[in-house]
Parts: C-alpha cells; sequence; structure tokens
C-alpha cells in the first residue's frame, strides 16, 4: 500500500487536514503516517530515512504533505524520494502580493498555547464538565449555549466540541421522565434562559439502538419509549420555538457547524 | 478590516484550517466570516452578496478561502469580487497523474459521520468522560493511554481530545495527597498497567496560578503544595521509568501530538 506522511516541525494538523482532504477525492487507501515536531535536521535525515524505506517496502513513492517553517528542514523534507506537496509554497507569495505586506512565519503558530484564546478554550471544557447532563441548573447564565434532548441524542460530545474546538460554554440537559409528566414542559431553570436553548433530536430507530447498546432490551431502550420521548421533545421545540436539528446523519463537527450557523453563535477561537 | 470568508458545501472545517494556516503568517488581523453547508445555488447567491457588502464595507477586497465539491456551486463562489483560493484545484490534477486514476468527488466526506471510524470516537468520548478524574479504577483493561499527574496539570482536556480526534480511549487518574504518603506510589490499579501510563507535569508557577484561580490562598493552591507535589510525580515517573511531558508551553493540540509521537499509540482515525 502506498504511504502518505504528514510532516511538520509542529503538530502536523494542518498537513493532516489538507493531504486528508485531498486524498479523501480518490477512492484509493494509503498508509497513513504522520511525524510531528520535526525540529532539527537530525530528526529531519531520519524522517528522509522512513521515506526511503516506505518506498522500498510498497514500491509506490510515497506522497509527502509538509507545512514546514524552518527553512533548512523544509529543504531537507522538499528533497525526499517521496512526492513532495507543501500548500504554503503555492499560496503564500501571491497572499503577499494581494496583502501588500510579507509573509512572517513564525513557528507553531496556529495549534499553539499561544493563541491568546487558550485559556478560554480550558475554561469552557471545564465549563461543558460541570453542566453535562443537566448536573448543575444554577450556572446557565454564564452559557453561551444549552443544548436540550432525550438521553443519547448527542449532547454531551457536541457539547466537548464546541469547548475544545470553538471555546464556547454549552451546557446540556437531558429531558428525562421527571420533565415529562402528562406532557413535557420546561423547567423554570430552562425557561429563564429560553433564548439559549438549542435542541436535538435524532431518528427513533437510531436512539433504540444506541440506547439497547447500553441496556439492551430496557424499557429505556424500547421503541416504544424512544419514539414517544422524540414526540414529545419535537412537540416542545415547535411549541416554544426552539430551533433544534436531527443528528442522526451528522457527526459532531457537522452538528456543531450547524448550530453554529443556525444561531449565529460568535466562537471565541478561529 | 479586511474579511477573511471560509466557505464549504460542508462543515467549511477543511476551508478554515487551509485559510488560518495561511493567514497566520501574516501580521495583520482579519474579520473571519464561516459559511457552512451552501448547498444550492440560492444561498451561494447570498453568500456572494454578503462578499460583496463586506467588500464596500471596507473597501478591501475579502480573501475567500473555498472548498466546495459540487460544480455549480463552485463556479458560483469562485466568481465572488473577492480574491478566491481552491487549493483543492492546484493539487488535484497533479495527485491524478501520479495515482493514476481520476478523482471522485463525493461530498462530505471529511469531518462527515459517514467515516466508519464514528462510532468508535463517540464510544472514546464516552469512556474518557467515564474514566475521568481516577473515577473509576476498574475499566483500565479497556484503556488505550492512562494519563497521570497532579490536579490541574492538563489530563482531562487532553483525554478528551484524544478520544474526539482520534478515537483514542484515554482514561485519566489524578495524583492525590492519599496515593503520597510519605512517598508518591503507584495504586495496584496503575501498577497492573503501568505500560499504559504516560505521564503530565508542569511548571510550579503556572500550576499555583491555576489552581489559585480556583481556590484562592488555599493550602491546595500554595506554591509550597504545588512545588512539593511536583516534585513527588516526577521522581515516580523517573523511577518507574513512566514517560512524562511537561505540559507548561503547550496546547491540547501539541500535547496529544506528542503522546501519540512519544508512544506509538495508534490513532483510530485520521
Amino acid at each position: 500500500m502506498r504511504s502518505a506522511f504528514y510532516i511538520s516541525d509542529g503538530t502536523a494538523i494542518t498537513a493532516e487536514v489538507f493531504g486528508h482532504a485531498l486524498l479523501s477525492l480518490f477512492p484509493i487507501e494509503f498508509n497513513h503516517v504522520t511525524i510531528p515536531f520535526v525540529e532539527t535536521e537530525q530528526q529531519a535525515k531520519e524522517v528522509l530515512q522512513q521515506i526511503s524505506v516506505s518506498f522500498q517496502d510498497s514500491q509506490e513513492r510515497p506522497l509527502v504533505f509538509h507545512t514546514i517553517v524552518n527553512t533548512e528542514i523544509r529543504h531537507i523534507i522538499a528533497n525526499s524520494v517521496g512526492i513532495n506537496y507543501n500548500f504554503l509554497d503555492q499560496f503564500v507569495a501571491p497572499i503577499e502580493k494581494v496583502l501588500g505586506v510579507p509573509s512572517k512565519p513564525e513557528k507553531h503558530r496556529t495549534h499553539s498555547i499561544h493563541e491568546t484564546t487558550y485559556d478560554i478554550r480550558i475554561d469552557a471544557v471545564n465549563y461543558a464538565l460541570n453542566n453535562d447532563d443537566g448536573a448543575n441548573l444554577k450556572n446557565y447564565h454564564e452559557a453561551d449555549i444549552i443544548l436540550v434532548g432525550v438521553s443519547r441524542s448527542g449532547k454531551t460530545p457536541t457539547s466537548l466540541y464546541l469547548a475544545l474546538q470553538y471555546g464556547i460554554k454549552a451546557a446540556n440537559y437531558p429531558f428525562t421522565e421527571e420533565d415529562m409528566g402528562d406532557v413535557l414542559k420546561l423547567n423554570p431553570a430552562l425557561r429563564r434562559f429560553k433564548d439559549k436553548l438549542f435542541g436535538l433530536t435524532i431518528q427513533a430507530e437510531r436512539l433504540h439502538q444506541i440506547r439497547s447498546e447500553r441496556r439492551a432490551n430496557s424499557r429505556y431502550a424500547s421503541m416504544q419509549q424512544c419514539r414517544m420521548e422524540l414526540r414529545e421533545v419535537e412537540n416542545l421545540y415547535r411549541k416554544e420555538k426552539i430551533p433544534f436539528l436531527n443528528s442522526t446523519k451528522f457527526s459532531i463537527e457537522e452538528i456543531s457547524a450547524k448550530i453554529l450557523a443556525t444561531t449565529g453563535l460568535k466562537r471565541r477561537k478561529y
């Protein structure tokens, strides 16, 4: 199998996203190898060696995606026996022309702790954990958004993703039988911050499947219970005009991006 | 201020990473605008309008980074009044030549739920939450890695990031006074899975600062206590040959990338 290398003197996250977006357009499998923090000439030469070995083993030239700020190291990697792609090279010069200023590469600018928003993200992660699963109804004044929905509709992973990626403080609250009574109602804490609510829903079949993996053959996992709970929450969303989306066919990334697009919520990190 | 637009018929995460990596090379501030899920011609035309308004307001042509799979929509956006960059365009043809097969663009290939590793990531997030902060010592046989360290050294956000981004099951365990006694020792649960342990440490000044934000003037936050705990854990790491890193100057992304590089732990998602 042909190898794809992602190489950087930083985390290599940018090289991975760049290469992965390109390779996902091709119906071919690759052996993916990420090598972050290549910071010395010695390390760069070891990487060359690794690329050569991969070439010899597979008899196919590896694709090498790299985003290296350090000039000497970049030159070493750019001369590997692989086929080398550096998207920075191609785009920096035209952007310099447009902006009328030279680029000033600083190592580790992206994905580093030097971003001013770093502490905001950690605070947001702590907030999401402390206000997960209806744990704390007293902190909703601090929330940027409060995700609501039935148990296992995707609230917790989405809250964590919003915190880690965007520095957004997301609480989440699961509607349970207690809230349902005859008909599902918002409790006072949620009603008070109604403008912050965002609802998730999910297909009954998918919910049944997810809950069955946790508690097989329980009332909690039964199709009847799943259908009833989903009918109740969707009625509530419509009645109270709470924006909502069906998470069934979407990844955490897609749900999060849709929430930002729908609500106009501002992220604290780009 | 000049605007930078990130536009896609998917999440726009790739366009953001691509544009952000380039713009971070320039000492200029931008007004960042992300527009995901541009899926109809009508939406694309509204985006053109938004780009025009931004141009009129700032009198500077916006930079438009886009990764759009749908051909019609791509053509509409590529003709905006902004300066348009699509890195796929530049790289797809050369890669087709190397691989000897045509590209087969499918919308939403990256960052979507269609990735086969999706459920693995959700399981890993649940694992991280259920095994956060020493909550559950009985599940360590399932862990891919167990992060250890003193309270507030970065274990929890790192565990969550490893789960969300890479589908890695990371437990974490905080060393507390109970573990310390005369000298810090590994409890039986940790000793049994010693090969999975990875230690975090942090500068005493930074730890003091973080803990003071939580409990000002407490013994917990005092410099003396921070120094003592850090000395104990670092001695333990050395004595037991537990790999470790100092998280002070690193972001969650950097810590996670370094852990993968050091341990050789395989990610379940690329």
